[in-house]
């Protein structure tokens, strides 16, 4: 019996989502490094090697070696190197095959300089979103990193990777296959301008919503998307999934019931959900969609409303009076998050639909 | 040395802080009831025992068992209770003295039927925040409640408890001062109200902006402001605090600098700072002010940059060229949090500036 906010994770559901992401890789002949930072919790990453998945992507030092000590061999750090955790990285491809990712040549040579054992290096490559990397029409510049690379001995040069992040910000599914398509021609053009100097240059490339809604994608090497293995309201808002996909939501119990103005207040707020939002229909921001659960499962068809504000340990649900009257104090809401990395990593834990609990990097 | 993001508690602002607040409400003769759902900690509690505090406040039954754990053996759970936890309830009524609140004669009536040991009750009462809590107006279902909680043997009432979360939405004293005021008179009215049936009705208040700026709380029995132990940028704009007092800030590595977009890039985001935001002049929202750090102690009075953008583990930190300049590769800025109690959260830990860790509740 659930008492208090529960992240509950559907195994089935985040199985299907494993199963179909692997698929659509076979079928592009491309690796899939799927991201771990969504899920962070070894038990999740177990399932994936039932599907043969070898490799995986992190997002800090710290979490790559949580998941080396849980038995992973093969990890991209997909951040930009910090030099101060030198020793932590060299310390960790003493044991695995690491791989990280720079874009300035004063990191590379103080890596260079530091390491011990060998690291795999990729140029962090900005196709477009304009967070980081080196721009990937600046010739110039890869060329002047490149040289550098060359001549590196713990350094192993792999390839580009980029992280297209701005496919999250429309809900068009053509611009989203004109942006991965975008980024595969910038990425071609590289790896052929290099290919003389660097015949085995590979490309990696990574976000859910791509990786979700096109189907070809067999000129990358590798893909790393990470969101898709529970999905969430964001993801559904972009269109890289269906509601029905989402493989985790919180639990919350009902406190309050405010029927003169419609709100429903549970317990489940911005430490359990995060302040993540996306807008409705008349742009207003929400925090996620309450929707009905059993007691076991939840229906992701039976909306009971909008998280439409949240402080510290408070949801607000608003909802239409046939809801209101049909809840009570002490019923059990489920919110589907609307951004499940943020929601895992508050959580700190899952509990499957069967009771069973799965943990997670604390 | 630090490597990687570090929450940095500053134990001398932090005392200071605590030390005002104490004095405050002894020149008040009014009851210091601090709030521990900004710090979380057990050894941060015990440094408010050293003012000779012996009661606190939490938000949730969780919060309460791990204080009580600790030694706190009086405390008020300040969330609507959730009637799914009764037993967890019951049995920390048997060791401590727990007080809750409610607002329904549904959760008074269960609550009394299925408790063993005595709780002290507050109705949670609405002065204006809108949130939760019974209008402070409504005199009909105030009178329905206590006609309910006067046959209560376990439920023991005490009086009413208001938080006037709307300071939050202003930058202007007056206001404050006037949302203080009006909560005020109208807790004033309800005791006097009720004075006949209840004569030693408390009312108890609580928040930083009011319980910060206003110097006169003395009609308030008890108050209960949490964030001032650590404040933040929120309440250095709304004016409860200097920036020079915030106690905490974040430690962030360098990791990516864009001198034509005037950027820098820090291994610090949504997963350490939370997504709280605040509008700068230009009505920009930005998550985080980064200022100077030397090593050990972070200078509030040198700013970098604001924090513009953040995503799972990225801090992107907009800067003048003069900064751009001065900044290289693996420096360490400290970043001091929108709103502490979310980031505290965040972290699960506290780094001393002497190097010392403090626990939290994890």
């Amino acid at each position: 019996m659930i008492t208090r906010p529960t992240l509950l994770l559907d195994k089935n559901k985040c199985l299907t989502n494993i199963e179909r992401m692997v698929n659509k890789a076979k079928r592009n002949n491309t690796l899939l490094r799927p991201h771990f930072k969504t899920h962070q919790s070894a038990e999740v990453a177990s399932w994936f090697r039932e599907f043969d998945i070898q490799c995986c992507t992190v997002s800090s030092v710290k979490m790559a070696e949580y998941f080396a000590h849980n038995g992973w061999t093969d990890i991209t750090i997909a951040f930009p190197t910090n030099i101060l955790e030198v020793t932590a990285i060299d310390d960790l491809a003493e044991e695995i095959n690491l791989n990280i990712v720079v874009e300035s040549i004063e990191t590379i040579q103080y890596l260079e300089k530091q390491l011990s054992n060998p690291v795999g290096v990729y140029i962090k490559t900005d196709t477009g979103y304009g967070r980081t990397g080196v721009d990937a029409d600046d010739y110039d510049t890869m060329q002047q990193l490149l040289r550098v690379l060359k001549t590196c001995k713990r350094l192993i040069f792999i390839g580009f990777l980029c992280h297209a992040g701005h496919t999250y910000n429309t809900t068009n599914k053509d611009e989203i296959k004109n942006i991965l398509n975008v980024s595969r021609q910038k990425l071609l053009a590289l790896k052929t301008f290099m290919a003389n100097d660097f015949p085995l240059i590979q490309i990696s490339y990574g976000d859910t919503p791509s990786c979700s809604i096109v189907e070809d994608l067999s000129d990358f090497d590798e893909i790393r998307p990470g969101n898709f293995v529970f999905y969430d309201e964001m993801q559904a808002h972009i269109g890289s999934c269906q509601r029905s996909d989402i493989a985790i939501s919180l639990i919350c119990p009902v406190v309050a019931k405010y029927p003169s103005r419609g709100e429903i207040i549970v317990h489940g707020g911005a430490v359990h959900l995060s302040k993540d939002t996306i807008k409705d229909a008349e742009d207003h921001p929400y925090y996620g969609v309450a929707v009905k659960f059993d007691g076991q499962n939840w229906n992701s068809g039976d909306v009971l409303g909008l998280v439409s504000k949240v402080s510290q340990e408070h949801g607000i649900i608003t909802v239409s009076d046939r809801v209101m009257n049909q809840i009570k104090m002490g019923d059990l809401m489920a919110i589907l998050p609307i951004h499940s990395c943020l929601t895992a990593n508050l959580m700190k834990g899952y509990q499957l639909t069967n009771g069973a609990t799965v943990e997670m990097m604390i």
